[in-house]
C-alpha cells in the first residue's frame, strides 16, 4: 500500500513518469470497470431495499450467503466488514489483546504487525521460509513456554515475501494450534489470484471447514474484484463470529450495503469468471518479466518467482552493507518505487525490499528494474 | 435503529402486518434509488480509477472537496467516514480515553452512551430541554470541579427526543467550551431533514468555521442519500483531523471509494435537490399525522412536535406507575413497535418511549397509534 513519498525535486526528478513497485494494488486495466458498474445497476433493480437500507453488521444477506456456500459453511460463521483489514482489527480487539502473545511470520504484512504492537501484544516473530513459517521455531518457542491466543499466517503468495504455506506445514500448525490451544488466523486475501501451480487446501478446510475451532479465516474482493470496493470478510465459529458481530454494530451498525450488493451481483454474474483469469494472466505475464529482468540487471539478488499474488521479496547479498532506506531513496531519485525491506520486521531487513507487481504494466517492468539496477549501484557508491 | 424483537406467537399474532416506529430510518418510498443508481454509473464513467482504487483515509477526494465547501473550510478539516458513527468511534478513541469526564444530553442515543460507557470514559448526563441541553446543569456540573474533554450534543432535532438547541443556547456553550478548554462534539445528522422552522447556524459556524478550534462536527449523508450507503463525515482543527487519519489508515486503509463516488456524483447532481425536499415533505406529513393521533388516542401523553428528523419523546404521566418495558411487550403484541426511554438513559425513563416516524407510511400511523394506545391501556390493567 506504501506509496512513494519523496519530492522530487528539478534537478533529480527523470524525464520518463515514475513506476512503483511498491503499491500492493491492481493497475486500473485489469479491473472491469464495466462490470461492476453493471453490477451495481443490477444490484440497484433487483433490490432496492437491500442496497439502501442499514442492514446488520452481519452484512448483506446474500452476499454473505455466497462466502458460506464457497466455504462450505453455515452462514453463521461468516461476517462481512469493510474491507478485510477491518475484519483483522476486529479480530484482533478480541484476541490480541494487551500482553496476549501472538506469534507471526518474519517478514509480514506491515500494518499486522502495527495493529498487533498498537495492541500491546506481545509479538513473537518467526523466520518465514519459502514453504511458509518455521514449524521448529514455532515448536521451540511453544517448548519455552509462549502461550500464544494466536498465530497469523498469510498461507498464499504471503505480503511482502510472494511465498505459499506447503501442504504437509499447514497439517503441522494445525496439528501444533489443537495442541496448545491457539487459534490460526489464516489472512488470505491472494488465494484467489494464483497464476501457476495447484492450489492447496485451505487451513479452515483442513481444520474441518464447519467443525473447525482452531482457523479464522479471512479474506477480501479487494484483489478479485478492486480496492476501492471495499469488501472483505471472516469465517470462523460462530461464538466468535457473533462477538466480533456485536463490536461491529457498536461501531458502524453495518458495513457498506451498496458496496456489497455490487460485489454479490458482480461474482454472481457471467463476467466474474472471464476478469479474474485477465487478472491472473496479466500478473502470470508481469512477474515473468520481472523475474527475467531481476536476473538481467539485479543478478546478485536472490527472490522466488511466485505463484500467484501481487509481491516478491527480493535479497542482496548479506554482509555487504546494503542499506535499503539508502537505495529506496536513490530509486525515487530515478523514478521508481520499492518498499524497504525493513518495514516488514520489527529488526532487520535492510538488504531487502519488496516489489509489488500488481500495479506495474508489463511495458514498464524492464525498464523499472534498470532504474532499480541503478540505485542499488548507486547506494553501495 | 432498533427493531422488535419479541417473537409473535400465534395466539396473539395480529391479522394486520406489523408497524414498526422503532427503526430511525427511511422508507424505502423516500430513497431516490433510480437516482443512486444513475449516480453509480457517472461516478464509474467518470473516474474509474479513483471509484475502483484504495485511494486514503482522508476519503474520495472530490467529494471531501464539496464537503468542505458546504463547510466553508479548508479540505485539510474533513475526513470521510464509513457513516458517522465511525467517526464518533474514531473521535471518541481520541478524546473519550477511560476516566476522560464527558457531557451529554440526557436522554440522548443508545449507541452514543454504549461507545463512551465501553471506553471507561467518566459520563455525566445533563438534562435536556426542549431548547436543548440544560446549561445551568452543566455550569454546575463544572463548579464542581468536572473538567470534561468532551460534550457531546445532537444540535438538530435529537435522537430521542427531536429537540433542537437554540441559538442562544448555542451561543452560551461555546462560551463555556473555550472557558474551561472542552471540545464540542456537534453531532449533527438530522440537520438537512428541517421540515418546517427556520435552520438555525451551527456551531461550528458560530465558533469561526476554519478558525473553530473547540468544535468538532459530524454529519451523515444516510438521511439526505440513504443508510446503505455508510457514507459520513468529521469536520474538525486539522491536527484532530490528521490523528483520526493515522487511526483510519491504521483501521481499514480508506473507506469505501465506490460509495464515496456515487454520493459524490448524487449530491452534485440534478435530482438530489428534489429528492431531499420528497424527504422532508414525507416526514413532515408522517409527523403531523402523528401529531394527531396522538392527541386523539393517547391524549393523556406529552410531547413536542419536532421540526424535522426522525423522533418524537413521548412521555407518559409520571407517578402513575408505567412501565415501558411492559408497554414495549404489549405494543409489539399487537403489531407494532417502540424503543422504550430507558434505552436513552443511564436510569429513569419508565414511563416515556422514542417513536420513529422516518419508517412509517402515512397510511399506518393512524392504526399504530391507536395500538399503540391499546398497549398503554392493556400495559396498566
Amino acid at each position: 500500500m506504501t506509496g512513494p513519498t519523496a519530492q522530487q525535486t528539478p534537478e533529480t526528478a527523470p524525464a520518463a513518469p515514475p513506476i512503483s513497485f511498491a503499491r500492493g494494488a491492481p493497475s486500473t486495466d485489469i479491473v472491469d470497470v464495466e462490470g461492476l458498474k453493471e453490477a451495481a445497476v443490477a444490484a440497484f433493480d433487483t433490490d432496492p431495499a437491500g442496497m439502501t437500507g442499514y442492514g446488520t453488521a452481519v452484512g448483506y444477506v446474500p452476499l454473505r450467503r455466497w462466502i458460506a456456500e464457497k466455504h462450505g459453511v453455515p452462514e453463521d460463521h461468516v461476517l462481512v466488514t469493510n474491507g478485510s483489514m477491518q475484519a483483522d482489527a476486529f479480530l484482533f480487539d478480541e484476541l490480541a489483546t494487551p500482553g496476549a502473545a501472538v506469534v507471526t511470520e518474519r517478514p509480514t504484512y506491515d500494518r499486522t504487525l502495527l495493529g498487533l504492537k498498537q495492541r500491546g501484544a506481545d509479538l513473537h516473530l518467526v523466520t518465514l521460509q519459502e514453504d511458509g513459517i518455521d514449524l521448529d521455531e514455532v515448536e521451540a518457542l511453544l517448548r519455552s513456554g509462549v502461550r500464544p491466543a494466536l498465530a497469523h499466517v498469510i498461507p498464499n503468495f504471503q505480503n511482502p515475501a510472494g511465498y505459499t504455506l506447503s501442504l504437509e506445514k499447514r497439517h503441522q500448525l494445525l496439528e501444533l494450534a489443537r495442541e496448545h490451544g491457539f487459534v490460526v488466523f489464516e489472512d488470505d486475501p491472494y488465494v484467489d489470484v494464483r497464476f501457476s501451480g495447484e492450489p492447496l487446501p485451505r487451513l479452515l478446510e483442513l481444520d474441518g471447514g464447519a467443525a473447525s475451532t482452531s482457523v479464522v479465516y479471512a479474506s477480501s474482493f479487494s484483489k478479485t474484484v478492486c480496492p476501492g470496493i471495499r469488501v472483505g470478510y471472516l469465517v470462523g465459529p460462530p461464538a466468535l463470529v457473533e462477538r466480533i458481530r456485536v463490536r461491529a454494530t457498536n461501531t458502524y451498525i453495518a458495513p457498506n450495503m451498496v458496496a456489497q450488493g455490487t460485489v454479490n451481483q458482480y461474482v454472481r454474474g457471467t463476467r466474474f469468471p472471464a476478469a479474474l483469469e485477465r487478472v491472473r494472466s496479466a500478473l502470470a505475464e508481469r512477474v515473468g518479466l520481472l523475474d527475467v529482468a531481476l536476473r538481467e540487471h539485479l543478478p546478485q539478488a536472490s527472490f522466488r518467482r511466485p505463484d500467484g499474488g501481487y509481491f516478491l521479496w527480493v535479497e542482496l547479498p548479506a554482509g555487504e552493507g546494503h542499506d535499503v532506506r539508502r537505495i529506496a531513496q536513490e530509486a525515487t531519485r530515478r523514478g521508481v518505487a520499492i518498499v524497504p525491506g525493513t518495514d516488514f520486521l520489527l529488526d532487520g531487513g535492510e538488504n531487502a525490499f519488496r516489489l509489488a507487481f500488481s500495479g506495474v504494466q508489463a511495458a514498464d517492468i524492464e525498464e523499472g528494474v534498470r532504474r532499480l539496477a541503478a540505485a542499488v549501484a548507486a547506494a553501495q557508491g
